[in-house]
């Protein structure tokens, strides 16, 4: 496969640019060597950025790949005009039809963070990593009333990373507790959850997977064996059928395609984007 | 201010698309109202889609705007052609000059994530996750010898939100650890440490943020009061100057501002994109 070198240059982290990028990038038979240039916010930052992707250009011999989300004018202009890579400039690129849609001048200013200790946004956000932290794995059943959402599964259901992406990436105070054996026994929900039924979420996963994920962490032990996952996950499936929660299955799902799921289920109010 | 309602319509979970075209908006001096449609992968669900967009227009009397990272071509059609929404579209813009780069045609394959399960990408990002969460604040001097970085500062100096978004996002294996009150007394690193000084990174915060983070879970508390936050920053920074450890101000960043310093100052082998 061949090898071609992709610099995100960026006046932030460029993470956004980057995650995007890689996902045009695997569209192509390539293997892309990333280079990632954050925090390029002056002419003189982006001259040494310059002079990087050109002399990568002369070694390989072949024109790098350079993805751009530069807000600056000035910037912007020296890596479009001085590099001899080939420039995708997923900025400035619609920026424009948006300026003649809106019949408005964009404002050019840098970072969506700017202000990160007075933002109420990012507080929110921090405040629910927290929550969602203390509320792992039905670790506390205090100021469930306040949570946005509970997932409910039996262990190693994939609650956990869902949990902290709902935090981290939009906000969502996500509790989560796991439904073990006591619980089918009893046949009902674990009582904190009782009042707060509407917000439960159901993950549930094949057994077969449960049973390689839960091997790898107690190999040979009974709570890993394929038979006792079938009857975990048969109970589970059956305890939020009878109690009308709904769920999705993990099995072939990354963590942030159960989350959006589980968005457009829940439909939160507030939403941090 | 102007709203504008604004559709992402993507075959995937659409996060990307919408956190990028979310900075994008960011630069207008309009309030936008978001809309996801994520997972359309079929022209029945794109006409949906256009449909929905459509009552939009003529309900608000203007065009919506919507961003797409649609990557069949059959589906994207369906949404170019018969929408009135301004289209915007994120993935075609950046596949076409990437063809005629690479001289191939690119697989039109829908989804980062296809095959979530046997990735071994994801399933580092997985072990990130949980290698993170053992070893938050401390909890475990266990495998610390497997950590990719060991995060360190006093408490509530941002530790926590960072090591997870660096295994949630990079696949990072972070430890993070606290520096305490006694460290600064017996004035050197907490044992546990010192076989990893060479990945440990700091962090250290303005007395005065820190004093407001920690008021507003311990008000009026000696462990939040001014004077004791001044105390313990100072002690930090010296004790991390002292035994030459990298640190920085997470004080005006954002999580995934410190994250992304970070990296480019560790420079780990391996990167989940």
């Amino acid at each position: 496969m061949t090898t071609r070198t992709v610099f995100f240059v960026s006046d932030g982290t460029g993470i956004t640019a980057e995650t995007f990028g890689n996902s045009i990038l695997k569209q192509f038979a390539i293997q892309p060597r990333h280079v990632r240039m954050p925090f390029i916010d002056t002419v003189d930052k982006a001259r040494q950025v310059v002079a990087e992707i050109n002399r990568t250009a002369e070694v390989e011999g072949r024109r790098p790949i350079v993805f751009t989300t530069l807000v600056d004018p000035d910037v912007l202009h020296v890596v479009k005009e001085e590099c001899r890579g080939l420039v995708l400039d997923m900025f400035m690129t619609f920026v424009e039809p948006l300026e003649a849609e809106f019949g408005m001048k964009s404002s050019h200013r840098i970072g969506r963070f700017s202000d990160v200790a007075k933002s109420q946004e990012y507080h929110n956000r921090i405040e629910a990593i927290n929550f969602s932290l203390a509320h792992d794995d039905g670790q506390s059943a205090k100021n469930l009333a306040e949570a946005d959402v509970i997932l409910i599964g039996v262990s190693r259901s994939g609650k956990t990373p869902t949990s902290l992406y709902l935090a981290m990436q939009h906000g969502i105070k996500a509790a989560n507790y796991p439904l073990i054996p006591e619980d089918f026994e009893r046949n009902c929900l674990p009582s904190a959850l009782a009042p707060h039924k509407a917000k439960c979420f159901g993950l549930t996963i094949a057994p077969e997977r449960l049973a390689e994920i839960r091997n790898s962490r107690r190999p040979g032990s009974k709570y890993a064996s394929l038979e006792n996952c079938r009857y975990e996950v048969a109970a589970a499936e059956a305890l939020m059928r009878r109690e009308g929660i709904a769920w999705l299955s993990s099995t072939h799902k990354s963590i942030e395609e159960i989350a959006t799921t589980i968005l457009r289920d829940i439909r939160p109010d507030r939403l941090v984007y």
